[in-house]
């Protein structure tokens, strides 16, 4: 192991120069109020030992520590195998690194460790941070929120019950879910399907439960009502994904279209069609929602999908937190109203995307 | 935004209890040296104003963070692509949760950010690292070192020219690289093949160096020499083992066995076979290294692996880290010979595990 025996501290420069150890912070810190022989005396035993400022002591000074952290309100699991993330993250480091700043990702192995990502973030470890999927009533917002972390949310929070977090100046960035799923549902439609299903995300997310919405809307603008049994509740998962369709298949077998409310849904409901002998198009038609290359294009048969950004929202989520944060360096009013104030709410747009499945 | 000035400050406690930033700071982490009238003023007004002490000046005082840092020494697009990092990580993640640490992923595009992240672990934010997946003369060991932040390698570090961190104290984790790959030439050898090839990994990497070893060993022994042209440069990624088993073929069209550095390498070597029809295992047998199920258990044949513990790796490094960071706090010896010493190096065992490809 690596022992920290060999470097030297604060107190020994202290005790070198004669000196105590708040004169050597304020003076290694650049701070005033230290004659200058005495300064001097510091500077010099500084040098000796070949001193390195811790920079814990450095950043209580100067508040910055050019590291953002990013929290997905996820398993580490999840946060391996949904490439979603994977996507959001490549954004997020290409912004950071642009302007060096350190990523942080704090892993969990779910929400009882939120508490503890808190108190890391509250520890000034970070001069902000990007939280994103999170699921209602989760006690983090709350948390951070609490813990006075300038915070950029990916997705539309929904506090719930917990109203600390429910700040007006609240920053997030989503995409437009439900005029996405609007689209992908009259394109089906227009295909003339009209036993349209619906495999929903996880509904304590504002993803799934927009998703959902815009479902509804077409379905009932168009037809003037809708089958409730065409909608079977999933998790974004592609085993979730078959469990729902064959739900929909025991439960209304005349289904002839499935909006699935992410790729890798669709993807598990593309496998179980093929297992029970259903023709993709021809006998049903399906649509995801992300288009996540090259999943999407190699899918069997490539999958029609709504296309939203996700690299560009990570890009974009670290660009206002590191704006807002030079701002709020340079002393610049970020309160509503003002020129450098970063928008609240940043909706980025979709676009159908026409593959074979649909 | 979520902003941070509606946190009360420790100046604005010391003003309003009239004394200096010095005298809060002393009497809210507990130390001595501070009048009895002076520091219950003083906790009366962080009292009054709700003060939450900054953990990092906290832990200037108490040097614990209860958080470990993970650099994995790749580009962040190959931490998301390579399943390895995933179960390394998983078995880190799982092991620090247990022991309520924080798990801090520090994340770059590459090799010119390693100052960045020596730069952090520096700063006081986390107690110690897990580094892994190092290439020869990668400054971040030797920066490290200087930084003073105890450490645990995934893997035996080649410290090349920069001796700085070539400590006697070193402690790795490693699997036996060696061992396992002599396995899996002697069973090809075993099967009767005798023009065996091997693809190698990114040979900046030891675990590359002693596989490529291991072949020699058993080639060399069985055959009293070997055929140079059978090797292959290669750097662990499905599309490394593409072209390199296309090399192969045009340069040995009579190679009849292929003992990949990894699994993803074995699975390019695979499609490469597939699509110039050769019949695995009847004209050219494969084995890979690492057994990374299920992507052995799906592959087209099943792949006759080495299988190496990668999430007890990841497990391994953590709670031997933990316990030289109780060790130091607790003030125990941890220089060589003592009793709570870590072992400066633990090698895993692996196993030949025979499927299909072999």
């Amino acid at each position: 192991m690596t022992e920290a025996v060999s470097r030297p501290t604060l107190e020994a420069v202290a005790a070198r120069a004669g000196v105590s150890r708040a004169t050597v912070s304020r003076v290694v810190n650049g701070g005033d109020g230290v004659r200058e022989p005495l300064a001097e005396r510091v500077r010099r035993a500084v040098e000796e030992l070949g001193y390195v400022p811790n920079q814990a002591a450095r950043s209580l000074v100067t508040r910055r520590h050019d590291a953002v952290a990013v929290v997905i309100a996820e398993p580490e699991t999840r946060v391996f195998t949904d490439p979603f993330f994977a996507l959001q993250l490549r954004g997020i480091s290409k912004e950071l690194t642009a302007h060096d700043n350190q990523l942080v990702l704090l892993l969990t192995e779910g929400r009882a460790d939120h508490a503890r990502v808190a108190r890391y973030l509250a520890g000034g470890h970070v001069d902000g941070a990007l939280v994103f999927s999170l699921h209602l009533d989760d006690p983090l917002p709350g948390l951070i929120h609490d813990a006075g972390v300038p915070t950029v949310f990916g997705g539309r929070p929904d506090w719930g019950a917990d109203t600390r977090a429910a700040d007006p100046g609240v920053v997030y960035v989503d995409c437009d879910n439900r005029g996405g799923a609007r689209a992908a549902v009259r394109h089906l439609l227009d295909l003339g399907r009209r036993r349209v299903a619906h495999i929903t995300g996880a509904l304590d997310q504002t993803s799934a439960v927009d998703r959902l919405d815009g479902y509804r809307d077409v379905m009932t603008d168009v037809l003037g009502e809708y089958d409730p049994r065409l909608v079977e509740e999933s998790d974004f998962t592609p085993s979730g994904g078959e469990r729902a369709m064959r739900e929909l298949l025991d439960r209304c077998p005349d289904v002839d279209a499935v909006f699935a409310a992410n790729d890798l849904t669709a993807l598990g409901a593309l496998r179980v069609l093929r297992a029970r002998g259903r023709r993709v198009p021809e006998d049903v038609a399906v649509v995801g929602f992300d288009d996540m290359v090259p999943v999407t294009e190699q899918a069997d048969p490539p999958l029609t999908t709504v296309r939203q950004d996700i690299e560009e929202m990570g890009r974009l989520m670290a660009r206002l937190l590191l704006r807002g944060l030079s701002g709020a360096r340079e002393g610049t009013d970020t309160t509503a109203g003002a020129q450098e104030a970063p928008p609240s709410e940043v909706i980025l747009p979709t676009t159908l995307i026409r593959r074979a499945s649909a």
